[in-house]
């Protein structure tokens, strides 16, 4: 048979990683002929828009720069399949797409929302008789999916944003002048990128010291008590903040967002901005030097200091969807179950995908102290081996070499 | 005799290997005996706050940690000496902690700025009839000192832009949409850094398709004409302004700055937000999908990516500093002559700390194309080398080690 793969979702450092495992995986299976790639998400599949992988990819030069170009090669989506009952018509143009190729298998690489593809199309395969398998591959620098220990993307984007963060707070500690740094993090309604900022600890760090996650309403008058008192113990009090906190207008005196909220077609708000207005908060309240830091699309994408464990997983992980589904599985996500942490082992297993579909997976409540401005040790442990190992990257001119389709 | 070092201004990734390399030389020096590091730049010296090096940079482990710890360890300041005729006691001061330390040479590294306190210090020192010599070694991102072909921070930070501007090329690439990104660069009034993202050229990339220096007007017209037409061209455009762009409020229908415009006490604005304003310009102008991202701090102390040629530069202007020092130069900032490009060969030269006080550098009108939009291949070819090599950085848990004292 031949298959066929496509990335989905807000880019990652690890996306291409797992469609590299995907195709190495599928040229060791001998009933496996052609490897199609599907650009820009099941767009590519519904507007018949393939490129034969074994084309473009062809040395193990080109493997290697895959393995360390940040983003989609194959392009991205944020399409949403609607229900068959709604429009039956994107489902038919897929199958003729897919039968037309020749494809026994799709693998979709994403988030929530791809594994709400996954599903619904699984499902539809069967329903019609069709012997197409769909599998996942998750991905996500959220780790905000449900049934799996982490997620492909997550490990990088921790080890970016603590790297970056430790360097912050080597750059705001050189007055003599008190300070507060805001630092805004990604990671939608979960907190877990943003908590993984306190991996620092393991190297002596004290900041950042004060955490705050979505997962706890936040208060801003508790908030500048906290500040208040870490400005007593240090000169420059470090903040890490979620994008994803909810400010009370009524509390901050100005709205989140000016005018109306964006939302996108999964019916998710377009999030930012917590950071400058809790800047304007302090600077306001406590009229102290503030200054706040947005992340930005950074801590997706700065691939030149990914985690060499995170990109080694993504591999893995769609190395063995694709095994998964040559043993026949369908309509599942591959996910990882942690055995242990010294060593650090992990297992992948398929779980349903219509369980990860639009779900979310929220930082534990356990790992979250008291006061709800820091997070516990636990956490450290749990994020510690995410981070581990250098990826040794390919470079020309003084700059990393990105691979081009 | 005994010397003493002090680090000034913005941070960098390459201040800490200036103070190694005057450490280093100073205990190569037969005549040289006690090194004092003074805590915030020359305030530590009117403070009479100083720490001896010897005691807590013991080992090479602590000169090879010291090199890849961005900021500065001593910390810093923004103190603007002031003429003597207006207050002769800070020099008072000054020559007191000298003379109680017997310290017969004060390295000062650090911008335009420390070079205006050279330049006053060795001048009342000869007035005085004092045999203290003091000396400059150049430091700063901006690039923006004269007398000197480039400056120690500068390619560390030319190195992470291009490298985060390179990924932030792949992250826009992925949708099926159109999109302008809108990248802001830090720089104040030279364009340096800014024009630095052209060195991707040298690798493939044809973006930033527009690069925007405070060197030239800005016309917000002009500007949304160029944006048009690059939309014609490219699905994702990216332009790389420069924070330091000046925009005429009548132009663009909003304030550059809400309310009044904070100066530090050198007189300098606090620069930042055009991307923004940009953006929203795009916004309604075009009604396109744009975006921007400001690089922030990071572009001073990602030294997780440095420049191996900036680190190495920056430690060795500083040796040639102690060098001249011993040779008798005072007043003197040194500076680097690039001989050639290809193989690159640079010297070093004391140049009168005097010229280098207080003046600007700005970004050649001769490499700027006719449209004020981009430049030229002579630029690309002045960069490259300057971001050339990779630092092996020591990491722990994951993550790079830093030096403190």
């Amino acid at each position: 048979m031949n298959i066929a793969v496509a990335q989905s979702g807000g880019p990652t450092c690890a996306i291409n990683a797992s469609l590299l495992g995907v195709y190495r995986q599928a040229l060791k299976e001998n009933n496996i002929e052609h490897i199609f790639g599907s650009i820009n998400g099941i767009e590519g599949i519904i507007n018949d828009d393939l490129v034969e992988l074994n084309a473009v990819v062809r040395t193990n030069d080109d493997m290697e720069l895959l393995r360390q170009t940040p983003s989609t090669v194959l392009g991205s989506c944020r399409y949403k399949l609607p229900e068959v009952s709604e429009d039956a018509e994107a489902y038919r143009k897929i199958i003729g797409t897919l039968e037309r190729h020749g494809i026994g298998a799709f693998f979709y690489i994403g988030g929530n929302d791809s594994m709400d593809t996954v599903d619904k199309l699984s499902r539809y395969m069967k329903k019609q008789g069709k012997k197409i398998l769909v599998m996942g591959i998750p991905k996500t620098i959220d780790n905000d999916l449900v049934c799996t220990d982490h997620t492909p993307g997550f490990g990088s984007a921790a080890k970016y944003v603590a790297t970056t963060v430790q360097e912050i707070i080597r750059d705001s500690s050189v007055y003599s002048i008190d300070s507060v740094t805001i630092i805004e993090v990604m990671g939608r309604h979960a907190g877990w990128l943003t908590a993984s900022s306190c991996v620092l600890r393991a190297n002596g760090e004290q900041a950042p010291h004060l955490i705050y996650l979505p997962e706890n309403k936040f208060s801003v008058k508790s908030f500048l008590e906290d500040v208040r008192r870490a400005r007593q113990v240090h000169k420059a009090v470090i903040v890490a903040v979620s994008e994803g906190i909810r400010l009370d207008p009524d509390e901050t005196g100005m709205e989140q967002h000016s005018g109306a909220i964006p939302v996108d077609v999964f019916g998710h708000e377009a999030l930012s901005g917590v950071g400058k207005i809790l800047e304007s908060i302090v600077s306001r309240e406590i009229h102290c030097k503030v200054r706040s830091i947005e992340l930005n699309v950074m801590q997706r994408c700065s691939s030149h200091i990914s985690s060499k464990t995170d990109i080694d997983e993504a591999e893995a992980i769609a190395e063995d969807a694709v095994k998964a589904a040559m043993q026949g599985h369908t309509g599942k996500m591959m996910a990882f179950k942690r055995l242990r942490n010294t060593p650090y082992t992990v297992v992948t297993e398929p779980v349903d995908a219509s369980l990860v579909a639009n779900a979310e997976r929220f930082f534990p409540q356990e790992w979250i102290n008291k006061a709800h401005n820091n997070v516990t040790d636990e956490a450290v442990d749990y994020f510690l081996p995410l981070i581990n190992g250098e990826q040794i990257i390919r470079m020309k001119n003084g700059l990393p070499i990105h691979y081009h389709i």
